[in-house]
């Protein structure tokens, strides 16, 4: 609009918009107010649901244990068998059903985060999100890749390496307030994952503290190539397989959920995962291997620094979870 | 339900209910869709008259500012000045519409959360969770407070100062994240506090690299104390004057939308500002100080440590930021 009475006709036909927006405004609270209380008796009826099939199935259960006394025919047996499996399949239900109601923070979301409903409601933001995580892990992956490279060949000083650890411990803090997002929407990461980055920031904590001197000196090149290897060069394998995985699975459709038609899907599984399988284990026993190295240091009698047998114990922590879990998925993978 | 034919029953019981929520699910996943599609349309044509109203504003001025070539009368000129005052009140009402939609998440929220939601729906969640952030600050504060009392009078050992400064860098690091939701939510909360809150982390995470020695020990009772009286005492003061504040704003109703009847709150405000400013004020003046012992540290000869110029630096942008942006409240408060 240039002239005045141009003006004047743009601002009557923002008026009239206007007042449609304020009118979508109007229907759009009222539907919000529906839906929240929508959310609320269904959440609340799928909770009472819960309590009285769990108390059912007790019942049952009690019911066939005691079995002679109040005599079933063979029949009776079998419709308690029926009823039983039914319950399973209820239960799985509610769960397909509660992926779309917001869910009650856990302790951790709740003491960073507060309050806030971090449940996202339908699947494409699910998958958003997740791919999301995978993303921004690539991209810290290759900033942590060049930061350790240029530790530990083209600067030493003990400032910038005090940086890598901030930043080790941002990106460990991160990913855990992201991890517990992803569980709090339906995602079946193991709990030591999540864990071990409690462990992984920890470490990166003590690092942090650890003072220059001749012991962090004969620790520093191993601490930063086990960095390479680790955060650089698995970190992306890893991510190559299961960013694969996540747009298969979704290629294939309903997750969780898979039928013969995921042969395709499992084949290539098994082929990535024998491929990474060798590089995660040499990487738990460079774990192993870091751990024995600090402790052997912890006997020298002029270690006068905590840190050294902090750092050897969080290392044999995060090296026996993550072999144990590791081996554990495996298993769980071949018996499926 | 304790005999078979009982249990049955239950179940039968169950199975219809079941049908029931079934059918609220349904309805609620509808609704759902219809209220998403209702808020991208809403937040779009809000953005869209936001954009063309601000053309306009440009016009309209430019139409007075040439006035007397396209010759306009008063009553023009006038009708001006009035669409000019009704665009301004415009974007007063889309802000009010925009807190029941959510907003896009700043870069910081981008970087730890991910892409989540974290606009709260209604007036009284908002309320519920800045309530839940003051009452977090004091938690932490009577933690934070017992935490410096044990470190300066009862145990002086490094590993425990290190703990202490871990746990001023997380309550920090949280804070920024609580404040960046706020902020989501439409807080007015002004940019320094939570620029303040990054450099305090950044603060704390300098402390905690800084090796045991003789300048440590030469500037660690001064900070321990300091740590007393600003994150113990001051907070404290802090926590009671604004918690009073946002329930007496909520008494009154709606916020950020005083009339006449605020005296009340007007009076009590500035009685507890007034009380409040003195220990603020010795609060930033022990920065400036902590700031200056810092130099005159760095100036010793045996001084080899980075952190000490790098924590003077720190204390100093933080005693100019919190100073003058206090002094520029007061201000602003005095000619409201
Ligand atoms: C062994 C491994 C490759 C199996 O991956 P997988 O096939 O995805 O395993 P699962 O089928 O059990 O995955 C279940 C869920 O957990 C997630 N997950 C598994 N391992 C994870 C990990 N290390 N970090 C984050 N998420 C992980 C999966 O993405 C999946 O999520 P979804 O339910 O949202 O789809 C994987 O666990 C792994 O890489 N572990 C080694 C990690 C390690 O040792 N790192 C070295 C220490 S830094
Ligand atoms: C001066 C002061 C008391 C004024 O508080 P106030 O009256 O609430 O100030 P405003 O009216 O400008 O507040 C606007 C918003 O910012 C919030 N806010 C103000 N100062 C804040 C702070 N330091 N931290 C967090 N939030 C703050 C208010 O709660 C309010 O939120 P709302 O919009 O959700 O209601 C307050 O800013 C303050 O305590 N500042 C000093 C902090 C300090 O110096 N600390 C020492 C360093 S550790």
């Amino acid at each position: 609009p240039s002239g005045f009475t141009e003006c004047l006709r743009e601002w009557d036909d923002l008026e009239k918009n206007y007042q449609q927006i304020q009118d979508t405004h109007r229907l759009y609270k009222q539907k919000l107010e529906e839906v929240t209380r929508l959310q609320g008796s269904c959440s609340g009826a799928i909770s009472r649901q819960r309590k009285k099939l769990r108390e059912l199935r007790v019942s049952l259960q009690e019911c066939k244990d005691n079995h002679p006394t109040p005599k079933l025919n063979p029949e009776d047996v079998d419709s308690i068998s029926e009823v039983q499996s039914l319950i399973r399949e209820r239960g799985e239900a509610f769960s397909e059903m509660e992926a779309f109601l917001p869910q009650k923070n856990g302790l951790y979301l709740n003491l960073v985060l507060g309050n806030v409903n971090v449940t996202l409601l339908n699947k494409q933001s699910k998958f958003a999100y997740k791919d999301e995580y995978e993303k921004f892990k690539l991209v810290l992956t290759v900033i942590l890749f060049v930061f350790s490279f240029t530790c530990r060949f083209l600067f030493s000083y003990r400032a910038l390496d005090a940086l890598f650890n901030f930043l080790l411990v941002w990106y460990y803090c991160t990913l855990t307030i992201r991890e517990s997002v992803l569980i709090n929407n339906g995602s079946r990461i193991k709990g030591w994952w999540v864990f071990h980055h409690y462990v992984s920031t920890f470490l990166s904590g003590v690092m942090l503290t650890w003072p220059e001197g001749a012991l962090y000196q004969m620790f520093r090149n191993q601490f930063l190539t086990y960095c390479l290897y680790q955060i650089g060069f698995v970190q992306f394998l890893q991510y190559y397989y299961q960013s694969g995985c996540l747009y298969r699975l979704r290629a294939l459709g309903e997750k969780h959920n898979m039928d013969v038609t995921v042969e395709g899907f499992q084949s290539w599984m098994w082929r990535g995962l024998t491929f990474l399988l060798p590089f995660l284990f040499f990487g738990h026993f460079w774990q192993l291997y870091n751990s024995i190295t600090l402790f052997t240091m912890f006997q020298l009698p002029e270690c006068k620094e905590w840190q050294v047998a902090m750092c050897g114990c969080s290392y044999l922590v995060l090296f026996m979870g993550n072999f144990l879990t590791t081996l554990g998925v495996v298993y769980q993978k071949y018996r499926n």
